[in-house]
């Protein structure tokens, strides 16, 4: 891979990439049910900005790791949270009927398919992980699963859910999103990071910096998006956290303030990673996020 | 562990052990949401057969592991047995009130929270897996994942609600036991019986033909004991299959050809592992998965 590609050209590469390897994981297999693989299918391929994904890419890059080797991890995390979205949008959680800009899985297959769909796509993280030979498999499983389990995404979720209609304060707030959106955005860095070289002590210290500042970061993004999009931008519906009376950083610190903090997030993103030569696709992705409009 | 133990005693001691285990795996860490962390163990401790536990110790047996390596295993496929519980009891699928002598999780802590605790006690079935030194972690969770995904367990709940209402033909029926209860099952045996020496070729295929019998025979008991139980003796709603018009052993076969059928398998159990000298704690599982009365 020519390091000198533009960001749009390595993005659009990578992004295409993903989708071939989550379409093989995905592919038809004898005696696995039909109408099951084709609901994982709606609800992994074909859509989505495949944030974490390249982060692993982008990871992998900063380790010299071989694309290649860096495919397993890059579908695990997709994957992961392709079923948390499922489960999420179901009408016991969220119950929201749009998703990536087409009706959710639930809508289309029906919840009990919906619910066997986000439950096999969630083992299916777990399968691919470990299908690539570089990094060291025990270490990757643990990796993943505190990042998706009770201490991480499904903790944020049960967090979120009990505090609803709660205002929470500004430290409540961020460790509900560190677990819930920014346990799996680390551990989608350091799966990719995992697949090259061996990393010094410094710089995993300053890979977690990077980490938690964009996983903040992007999560912010989205509170505010949610105020100033709309459902055709953002493929799901907008404005909904206002309807479930959520705490969000755009209602605790006002658009300006969370636009504020948005962008000294990016800054000290860059500041993480600033001196190390073959961070450029992480420093790209940390501009990317902070500033995406869907 | 002394070999000559009695069944009663061993399996006792075992089924104690794999509490303690499960306990440990569900301890209050900081950081993880109480509720949440509160309906997985709700779910996962203080019940249930541990069939699977007993099925992996019982593997480890016969390649002489040392059951401290055989924990991990053994833990993990009975949290993936809890969460498969928590999910099918859910209303969208079996919609059940009532599980191991109390109300279903989503009865006590409600729908979203369980469907949470199923996500996470998965999640965490991948987790401890990888725990124990012994065994190739990439290999165990290979075999983990395959038994539960879309082309197991997962798998097999799909077909079964695909097909409610349907008259299923013998071979259908078995194809749809095979994934839904028989992939777990010869995954703990597997699973367990990899921690310990290699095993050669033709061990293997015994292993698979007796996994292949007891799956079978575990689930053609358990059609039995939904026409025959009660709710006090099972723990869970007796009658249920008929109410939901499921085709089952039972309803296809009858009663008295059922339970020649489980006799039956119960000998071929016997006759793929007769030669080994170290399968008595199999072979004593086999009898008593095949005697069960709950």
């Amino acid at each position: 891979m020519n390091p000198d590609l533009a960001w749009e050209v390595w993005s659009r590469e990578r992004s295409e990439r993903i989708e071939n390897v989550l379409d093989g994981a995905l592919a038809v297999a004898s005696g696995t049910p039909r109408l099951l693989l084709d609901a994982m299918r709606y609800a992994a391929l074909g859509g989505g900005k495949r944030v974490r994904a390249l982060l692993a890419y982008a990871g992998g890059e900063l380790t010299g790791a071989d694309p290649d080797d860096v495919d397993g991890p890059a579908a695990a995390v997709e994957l992961m949270h392709a079923y948390s979205l499922v489960h999420d949008d179901l009408p016991c959680m969220d119950d929201d009927a749009l998703r990536r800009g087409k009706p959710s899985c639930h809508v289309a297959f029906g919840e009990a398919m919906a619910l066997l769909a986000g439950d096999a796509l969630q083992t299916l993280a777990f399968e691919v992980v470990v299908r690539t030979p570089a990094g060291e498999p025990a270490a990757q499983i643990t990796l993943l699963a505190k990042a998706s389990g009770a201490s991480g995404m499904a903790g944020g979720q049960a967090i979120d859910l009990a505090t609803v209609g709660d205002m929470l304060a500004l430290n409540e707030l961020e460790h509900m999103h560190a677990l819930k959106t920014g346990a799996l955005i680390r551990a989608a860095v350091r799966l990719g990071a995992g697949c090259g070289r061996p990393m010094r002590a410094d710089e995993n210290d300053a890979l977690d910096r990077y980490s938690s500042a964009i996983g903040l970061g992007f999560q912010i993004v989205d509170d505010v998006l949610d105020v100033e999009g709309t459902a055709l931008s953002l493929g799901k519906t907008a404005g909904k956290d206002a309807v479930q009376r959520k705490t969000t950083y755009a209602s605790l610190l006002g658009l300006s303030a969370a636009r504020e903090r948005i962008e000294a997030l990016r800054a000290d993103a860059h500041a993480a990673l600033g001196g190390m030569p073959t961070a450029r696709r992480l420093i790209e992705l940390a501009d990317w996020i902070s500033s995406r409009t869907h």
